[in-house]
């Protein structure tokens, strides 16, 4: 690892506070950060050194796992920590930053290395990489990265809108566009379950595999984000971003050698044979639900037009569910299907791979018992692989039952997805972010959607809250002869 | 289920007591004895009904789990239980059997089903069936059964002469050798396995397999036993019935439908394509080893040659190990390595199946973590399935270590072997016995190895007790870059 500066836009914000001070004590308390390094933090308010560096110890205190008050390392830590206030907007500002990393890496004999991490609106994106152009903090004699956080644009145009205003200022592999789920162990382990596995890759292709379903439901309802929420509706928010790398990940190829590039590449493959949906088939393959209000965990909840900002009116989309065909030899006529949503019956995002079943069961008197064969990857809120088999139960007179193997992670210790992330920016390894290609093509993918919802030429099914969306979404999957699971 | 008398031979003795009793009484708990049915204990000892039944009831107490002094259900059950003294070599005394046999049959509206449970040694075998000929007694007009224990026969000559004997009084499909391997619920599952989930189905070949092991270790030694087991060893005791049993049952083929009569058929092609072995070739498959002092769970425990009843010079077999092809299109390549003992390390009977591992590992740097994908069937003394899988474990930098998905059932309420046995012969269903074919291949497969052991072409191998064998039995893997699991 190469000594670096982290310059940290939106260093007041909400993510720093939860996600990034954890993640960067966690990795100093394991010894991940190896080299000498400081920590910039800049936003709008008037902080001094002492006042950030109280902040910060406050945000471990709540959101670190391993905070402890009085720690000699606790100390250290917070003494790599200096601030400085910018009105991002105003390039002028950008000398005093200048200056003080300039000093720090004198100070600590830092080579010029630079993580610029924007953790700020997505409308100051751009002209934060042209005032870091302007200022010329982006020039030193070490590398520069750019981390920037979703959204990335809210349709195909303004996607290519801001990539080209980065593109300006960082070369693609500078950027690394954060998709914090690719950061979740298990959803990293969706490429090692194929790649390390011999056996599962014998079968992960149309002989063997009748359809992949990929969940992602939440308890919560829309919260105090409605402003954004409004805009964005489950397409924007997890769909196009979330739900889609997670079906690159299951379905991607084998590369000849494990790298970024070829992941990249294989990932981009799958986008590339995703079969286009256009105005004609988009109603068909594609199901739009908003909750309506409803009961979880015996708790009596407000339908989505009755939430704090949302207006009476409001179409949007709290739930999203499609069936996707991938058109490559490997996948041809296997169906994927993905949902979706807020305020459903469970907190849960798995895989499940569906394994096909012979026509006929051999065990022919045990029809109402054989199930198929699933793997079932659960990525939140537990972390575990299980597989579903058919075992005899002599109790039974023999007949067949299904029965679970299952490995479940020890979870806790586990590094948390921002963890991993931060700390494979700083090594350099991109495998595990959202490539513009990969963006791209998603928006692309998902702008007939975009469209359909906006003319509203596809019905907003409602769902009442606590179920598992709305009965199009099963209707979707029995249409093809299987069941969600 | 039709009525029946079930005729014991042997009723007053071990197995009786220990095994046959106490299935009888469970099956008859869960109601699985549906018709009416006479029990009719036969032995040397001059006992009444009443004392008899006092020993079924005394039996049931020490090795019943779900005795209950005082119980309605086992005071019909004991009701059910006659005795009749009988001298097996004497013909004249066959009469009083079939006098009771017949009032039982007409007191309890039996109609003449008859089943005949030799729970005898061997040598009595042929007497027996001789005189359930002559007296009359196998003839009615229901039809007849004959359950007989191992061992049948001690090599191909005396098994083929055993079989003529029997054959002259009963039909094939009237004969119910047990193996009570094929009575263990693991065992069964070893074809439910495959044909009642499709996805191992899919890799159960040589494509996907690297090989497969049988392991059945013993901690005990000889116990009590040694002039049966000075004449038998571990080649006759284990190797050549309960061992090649589960050979055939990992890796038959599935069948057209599910019977009888093709599951036997299926397993029987598994031993005709079994390569032969031959005087050459026998001392680079096998390997024959013996126990010598050693230690066991902290105990030291005495040589096999000092066990009581054994002759100090003797050379018998306490362990064998041996790797075998099967020479057909499905498993062509793949060796399957076999291995039994007493005082070895662990106690445990369990397959093991190694798939094969591409010749790179993708994730290069994990050599030394990475694995091959194992799907482990244990058959006692727990009984569970697992699949050894390879996931990233991101608290060791993405690296890959192996993690076990695991099925254990519940154990404790399973019928045991001999309930399901006795069940299955009551039924007429003869899958999970021995048929002559298969016991005719299997001493045809081992004779070269029971002649090389005879005449000491093959070196005896002395192991420290409480070790997993010689260390030629490592070798024997060694040479084709396995290991035991």
């Amino acid at each position: 690892m190469d000594s670096f500066s982290f310059v940290l836009f939106g260093a007041t914000g909400d993510l720093a506070k939860r996600k990034i001070f954890p993640a960067l004590y966690n990795l100093f308390l394991d010894n991940r950060l190896t080299a000498p390094f400081s920590v910039i933090g800049l936003g709008r308010r008037n902080w001094t050194d002492e006042v950030f560096q109280f902040h910060v110890k406050n945000s471990l205190n709540h959101f670190s796992r391993r905070f402890k008050e009085h720690d000699a390392m606790l100390d250290d830590f917070l003494q790599i920590f200096r601030y400085c206030a910018l009105d991002v907007t105003n390039s002028e500002g950008y000398k005093a930053v200048h200056e003080l990393i300039l000093s720090r890496e004198k100070e600590l004999g830092i080579l010029g290395n630079r993580v610029f991490y924007l953790s700020v609106s997505p409308e100051f994106f751009g002209i934060i990489t042209s005032n870091i152009e302007k200022s010329g903090i982006g020039v030193s004699k070490g590398w520069k990265r750019l981390v920037i956080e979703k959204p990335f644009g809210r349709d195909i145009t303004s996607a290519r809108e801001l990539n080209k205003k980065l593109g300006q200022v960082f070369e693609e592999e500078e950027i690394y566009r954060i998709d914090h789920y690719l950061g979740k162990q298990m959803v990293q382990n969706l490429e090692a379950l194929k790649l390390a596995n011999p056996m599962l890759q014998s079968l992960w292709d149309n002989k063997n595999i009748s359809n992949i379903q990929i969940t992602a439901s939440e308890t919560v309802g829309v919260e105090e984000r409605a402003a954004y929420y409004e805009q964005a509706g489950a397409i924007r928010d997890m769909f196009q971003n979330h739900m889609l790398q997670m079906l690159m990940m299951v379905a991607m190829q084998s590369p000849e050698h494990i790298n970024p590039e070829n992941i990249r590449k294989k990932k981009s493959d799958i986008m590339k044979h995703l079969r286009p949906l256009n105005k004609k088939n988009t109603a068909f393959h594609v199901v739009r639900g908003q909750y309506g209000s409803g009961e979880i965990n015996g708790e009596q909840v407000a339908a989505y037009i009755e939430e704090p900002g949302v207006e009476s009116s409001s179409r949007n989309d709290t739930f999203v569910a499609a069936r996707l065909w991938i058109d490559d030899y490997c996948w041809c006529g296997v169906p994927f299907y993905i949902r979706t949503g807020k305020r459903m019956k469970e907190k849960s995002t798995r895989v499940v791979i569906e394994f096909k079943s012979p026509i006929r069961d051999l065990y022919e008197d045990n029809k109402k018992t054989a199930v198929p064969n699933l793997l079932i990857i659960e990525i939140s809120p537990n972390e575990s692989v299980s597989l579903q088999l058919n075992l005899k139960n002599p109790a039974k007179y023999g007949k067949t039952e299904p029965v679970i193997l299952q490995f479940s992670a020890p979870g806790k210790e586990a590094p948390e997805a921002y963890e991993s992330l931060i700390f494979d920016t700083l090594r350099g390894d991109p495998t595990f972010f959202s490539h513009w290609e990969e963006v791209e093509l998603s928006w692309n993918w998902v702008q007939p959607i975009l469209e359909a919802f906006k003319d509203n030429t596809l019905p907003l099914h409602s769902y009442p809250a606590g179920s598992m969306g709305p009965e199009a979404a099963q209707q979707l999957l029995a249409g093809d002869g299987f069941i969600w699971w």
